[in-house]
């Protein structure tokens, strides 16, 4: 299963909304577009940096239909499918497939900042969820879930689930507990992946990352980082990673998911930044710096559309 | 507004689940009518006691059908339209007043552990929200939510926005909140409410709450409490409070939502007291506590379905 695993860069794509919060199709479409002209690996829809809490089910499975066909199998879309029932995390994941997905991507169950599911409930969720599927399944293991999940409980869920074969780890100390689920996972797990926005990329492709999630905001400047990493050319990678780095940092910490949207409005790729309320829009001096920041690497986002 | 403001006690609806986690219509019928013989002054349906974690948007508005329908105006019904969008909320809360609901209940917008409404964003999400209907609002104060409401900010949302009538705490401390909140908000506030199965319901009732929103386990029992302390007979409602607290405490601290579902199907109301995964079932030893403790009371849902 390993020699045909997916590596590489797999950008989430934003949700665009227009200037009322309505689904913006057409940029949608753009979006798309624009990943794939930047050469991404893949993409993924309805992760949080796609704003999925502010979304209805209905907006979701149109979204699923309209991106799955417009990308046309031109790159393996993966499709996030996270609910708290498992039941319902089911058929989600099970309607993904049949629109065309190439794997979905869940987090362990959580609701609001103190429903959690019980310890020994986690891998019965996690079977319920692949018996309803043939495709993988990548594990997300981030702090938004509140549940912390171990390099040893995230291994077993690999090795016994078989279509569990791709964790994207972006929890604290990303890299250490990279290193270790490799080694407690070994071939039960051929996809370990970096994530949050790729901002510990290098240490985490040091500890046996194969590919990262990233926002959607450069992925024209972090394919060759990976790809020169994955071919050896480490000094190379790191040196290009290290430049882009205060870029991603300022994404991280000072803008979130409105980096991406910012600048792909900028770059006039969709027609508006809106996000949902009660997120609130970038302020006037951050997103002058952004805008400032991104410039100095003339990213594709800001002349795709142009 | 004062004078016509709902009191008393208005239980949680469980969501009955057959024993493959579908819905259960009749079970969901045969819920609201023991909720209506248990001489409930109103029902609140699709909160987290609930479980509306575990549901689909389509369910979800099943559910409000079904319950709006087969309650007929027999009693007020509270539906719960909580969302992290202000839009999708908005549109969930019209749909609900469409469909004869009394008033709506929203906690403020939370998205797992760590997505939160920014506080100048609160005031605005709210305003949305009312801006889409005419009945009441409750506002939820509970730790789901992840987002601490100082009294001051509750009475201010009740002060600004006119339909804030209702705010249930049931966060820390919150029979001095309550006291705090009704002094700030006056007037402007004909509802404060006590919340989380009763557990501190003489107190909050001392600090002024005119109502409580329980599980749907005992309210023939908490019925009496709550009229007779609103009759003046303080002494006589704390000492039948004081009585009931073992089975209210087992129920908040062993049980959580499937006392309800589990004395409910030992009394043949519903047909499984099944949750949906990733919930766990009760153990055994806690379910024959459960009974043991409920059968000392002699509770009407023990005995509705027989």
């Amino acid at each position: 299963m390993t020699e045909t695993a997916l590596t590489g860069v797999f950008p989430i794509a934003p949700t665009p909304f227009t200037a009322d919060e309505a689904l913006d199709f057409d940029g949608q479409r753009r979006v798309v577009d624009f990943l794939i002209d930047a050469g991404v690996d893949g993409i993924c829809i309805l992760a949080n940096y796609a704003e999925q809490f502010s979304l209805t089910d209905d907006e979701r499975d149109g979204l699923v239909d309209l991106i799955l066909g417009h990308v046309a199998e031109r790159v393996p879309v993966i499709v996030t499918t996270s609910h708290f029932s498992a039941r319902v995390a089911a058929e989600r994941s099970r309607r993904a497939q049949d629109a065309g997905a190439a794997m979905v991507m869940l987090l362990p169950p959580y609701h609001g900042a103190t429903i959690r599911a019980e310890a020994e409930g986690l891998l019965p969720w996690f079977q319920t969820v692949a018996g309803a599927i043939d495709i993988p399944i990548m594990l997300q293991d981030a702090p938004i879930s509140g549940t912390p999940l171990s390099a040893a409980l995230l291994a077993r869920l690999a090795t016994e689930i078989p279509l569990v074969q791709y964790v994207k780890v972006e929890s604290a100390f990303a890299a250490a507990k990279l290193r270790e689920l490799v080694r407690l996972a070994g071939d039960a797990l051929p996809g370990p992946f970096d994530g949050e926005e790729s901002i510990t990329l290098i240490p985490d492709l040091d500890a046996g990352a194969t590919g990262t999630m990233p926002s959607a905001m450069v992925p024209d400047l972090l394919g060759p980082i990976v790809r020169d990493w994955l071919a050896g050319r480490r000094d190379q990678a790191t040196t290009a990673w290290e430049h882009l780095l205060p870029l991603i940092h300022y994404e991280n910490r000072q803008c979130g998911l409105r980096a991406t949207k910012t600048l792909m409005h900028e770059g006039g790729i969709i027609a508006s930044a809106t996000v949902r309320a009660p997120m609130l829009p970038l302020d006037p001096a951050t997103h002058a710096g952004l805008l400032a920041l991104a410039r100095r690497h003339d990213p594709l986002v800001l002349r795709w559309g142009r």
